[in-house]
């Protein structure tokens, strides 16, 4: 089974040495610190590296979430929390140097990239697409094939973000359409892809446990928090800023009382379920990403949230198992419902809100081209991807290792003796 | 047993909604955005905005303690983690907005409410009211019932944190008094009006276990670390926010090493208890409150946090065990010591303080009265919110279902029948 | 054996007690709040503290660092988690107090230490020193050898650290050589002072279980993703807090590519190992340390990120061994590994940017000085402390109590009935 060669010894440590020696050549030839000028000594001024250091409290929220956020949001998977934030840390550093690279190539200075806290930002975000897709097959691919889909998606996404932003000049201050749409159908067009019959029954591993709930609410909980901060951060003025912050801010309140109710109505004898509790709460903030900093009114952006904590809830619900099941999707985290519906949903209320005049100089038009274009090559660029990444000679798990950490980590042996075996017979399986 | 009538499926979405409809329509009337005038276009100028970004980064700090903070130090429970966190987030995340109506009332300019950066920090504060009286309940009140508590404890901790700082004109930046000891008194009233004799002697649940002690620790310890934020965000001046970041800073320290001196000097064989630790390192934060921006002196601030450590480490040991058996209030996390106490202590070193002439215009006698009042407004409103809450037709768990995340959450199979069926045999109990 | 009387009821509280007093008073005698001058009020100016506060951002991500970060990075052992976070938060609740102190008597003005925020970042970094040294000696040690740990080690690193930086005017912003080479190799003269023998072939408690595992990761994501703040915090300039802050951030990220690769590469296999995941991808935060301000270039941030990412992770592989086996020296945590070897290549690598002339008056001897005399100071500095703690007086855990927190610590009972009894049987033994 050349397919399921899991052993990473070789494969692994080749890529991430040779990814990692061409990533610091292009920095060695490309990057300089930000100077605040076209030309000059290539160290950063006083005055450069002041206005630098104002956005840095904001990029922190941001690597936040993308590391501990993204990171522990996965560790729901009761034997899979290794890979979860271990994984997610991987794609993520790497991510953000590419990111660096791939979006600076749009944006040269002099043939420099000028290294700059904003460049950070924008790197950390570009990662985020990635992390999104990672949820969307989670437990079923391999970190060769998982560091093969961050260079080309991050490479892609930078193609329709340079497109999107430069030429549409369409507005997506928290990107519900250029991160959240794009990363979610990028991964779902992936998972399409990468399709297992053998998993359509479902998987003895593919749940919770008590404890690996708990870790996710971390994760939920600091991406929660720090969403205003994720939607304000690259925009344009103060003015547009603080509109971003308040509007993401109450976005997510509203969200988090929809989510619960819709939560209850839905399930067995009106019982929260921590799947929407742990995912969609949070679209709210996917949701009001592209009209945060619009003049869409405080209860505006409640609205947007309200409806997204419902839809993604409802998606979770009825809607997951469907494509599951005639669409072969197979989605671990359900990123359909907490990137993919409610960042389409932000692309609809963006179009809506440049057309009734709440951005100055938006055009709805180039909102609703902005939509169709990271739609487009999400779907297109997560299906290229999808067959690369399906090739044998990269190595996947067999379906009877998915959503298993010791396929690719040293597990502790206490645990496998002790807590889990009652209920896995890991032990006799191996041994036998 | 129709009070104990736990299936929530059309009461609690249904107050839910109806509450986030109430919420979004006075948010449509009456909010506006921050636009640094009292009449005007409704959208925040770009003076304005960078003045309200100022206070962003502190607002993040203050929004990770009520989140995580509170959510996670309630965590501590072996089988109530799930509703810590989760209902904790559903509370303040409605609280939040409540509170920005509920002061916002108070604070109106030609009849609108404007959103700004300080309106989202004293919101968050107030749902820290609602997050203090939630530990003295936690365990034995259903979400239904505590949606109902954040209503009224919101309003009517508005009404009295109207009265303290504009008619009485005292000084509580910190909010020893208004927050702390007004949640801690509010809680205590509830849980006496919601006495349960059957939990008299205790309850198999009523305890934590080694990983859910761990987790306890993230919420402590972020609490810890972001309480100078807390008791400097509203300060007035630079010089005030500076002075209660270094006493609020100060005092947590001495507190540990006062906590953890006296859970040893007190406990079996000299051993340290997670109990103190996780609560009475925080008492510090509570005690030094009030007078955090006063010239106390760096050695004033470390004699209150170390008098705080003491005397809520002795409370946890001494003083929970009597009110329970005597005076039959059941509180679950001890907020009494962490946040009663200190709370008054706090309230009489403001009270000292002012007297011997270290606060500006401070005065001693309306600090007295400050105290007095929210120990009043704490009471009597406690007590009325509690009968309310008794009412059959909310619903509360049975006692045997108390501090058990099963009544009101979808909770993991595997654990039931792995980790914890061999303490306590729930799945034989739930088939029986 | 009165060397393994575990029992802390007198000496502990009595030794906390009585530090925490001489604290206070010597709080109450030298130190007041920045006031901006050199006489006067001893009140801060509105100036002087919004000045204070532009560093309060900073201040907070290193206290993260201190206290989440060192806290939970050590939690990863199996029955320790309660000391890692607990005996950490004591010692950094002390030796910050104690930090102060010690190196404010080496900057008075007017007789008096000005407590400003500068000041308590720099009071956190002398508490990094001993949670350093705590990992390596983690597991074998009492809070009360700890606590004479703590007050020696800061008193010896504020002379040193006064030397480096004042009396040979060398550069370590990232403090790659005074916290890390220095709090490396005092721990591990500790350790060597406090060799056991009996723990020569291992003990069952040595090592980590699933949860424990991910719980390390709170610590060392949080770690990673604030080192910036770390690194740039005590920066002069506005210029070189930037450069500091993007060297850092490209050096980690460079560092967890070389380190998961060379853990796949070394391991059974090809897995990857928690063990350097969680530590050895912070190497490249230290060993950018001395150099992090300095006009390196980005690529030459990453390069020294790769170099310290791999050494690091083959130390852990290849060289703990040999210490243990051959040198006596058990370092619990491999901080020899993480702070050890790439603090000294931070200092070699501030040798070779100094002498090429990538730092502004930085002279390459005077770096190479500094480097001697942090190390010297460990080795000498730890070696007599090592003596001072194996004092019988202060009693220490019996070989069979190693890494374990029940001696020290009331530990919930149903945790050791169920989930561990069947590793450990430690309830018969206990009844035994």
């Amino acid at each position: 089974m050349p397919a399921y060669a899991t052993n990473m010894r070789i494969k692994f440590p080749i890529l991430a040495l040779t990814l990692e020696l061409i990533t610091i050549i292009l920095f060695a030839i490309f990057v300089t610190y930000d100077d605040g000028s076209s030309h000059g000594h290539h160290a950063p001024s006083n005055e450069t590296a002041a206005n630098n250091l104002r956005l840095y409290p904001v990029f922190q929220d941001v690597h936040v979430m993308i590391f501990i956020g993204f990171g522990f949001l996965m560790t729901f998977l009761k034997r899979y929390s290794f890979s979860s934030v271990g994984v997610n840390m991987l794609l993520a550093a790497f991510g953000l140097q590419w990111g660096i690279l791939m979006q600076g190539f749009w944006h040269m200075e002099d043939g420099k990239i000028k290294m700059s806290v904003l460049r950070m930002i924008n790197a950390d975000f570009s990662t985020a697409t990635v992390l999104i897709s990672f949820g969307a097959v989670l437990g079923k691919t391999s970190p060769v094939q998982l560091l093969i889909m961050t260079v080309l998606e991050i490479t892609i996404f930078s193609a329709n973000e340079h497109l999107v932003a430069e030429e549409l000049g369409a507005s997506d201050v928290g990107a519900s359409m250029t991160i959240h749409a794009y990363g979610a159908y990028f991964g779902l067009a992936v998972a399409r892809v990468l399709y297992r019959p053998g998993l359509r029954n479902g998987h003895e591993n593919d749940g919770s446990n008590y404890h690996s709930d708990v870790f996710a609410m971390i994760g939920t909980v600091f991406l929660w928090m720090f969403w205003p901060s994720f939607n304000s951060a690259i925009a344009l003025s103060p003015e547009e800023q603080f509109t971003a912050v308040v509007n993401t801010y109450l976005s997510l309140a509203a969200c988090v009382m929809t989510a619960y109710a819709i939560s209850s109505l839905v399930e067995h004898k009106g019982k929260l379920d921590m799947v929407h509790i742990q995912n969609a709460t949070l679209a709210g903030g996917v949701a009001v990403g592209t009209c945060a900093d619009m003049n869409i009114g405080p209860f505006g952006a409640m609205l947007i949230g309200s409806v997204a904590g419902i839809i993604s809830t409802l998606g979770f619900k009825f809607l997951t198992p469907i494509l599951t099941s005639s669409l072969g999707i197979q989605d671990t985290c359900g990123v359909h419902n907490l990137h993919g519906m409610p960042g389409i949903l932000g692309g609809l209320a963006g179009i809506a809100a440049t057309a009734l005049g709440k951005k100055k100089d938006g055009q709805a038009p180039m909102q609703a081209a902005a939509l169709a274009s990271s739609l487009g090559f999400a779907l297109v660029g997560g299906t290229i991807t999808g067959f690369i990444m399906k090739l044998p000679w990269w190595g996947q798990p067999a379906d009877q290792n998915c959503f298993d950490d010791s396929v690719y980590w040293e597990v502790p042996d206490d645990e496998e003796e002790n807590e889990e075996s009652l209920a896995h017979g890991d032990k006799n399986k191996a041994e036998a």
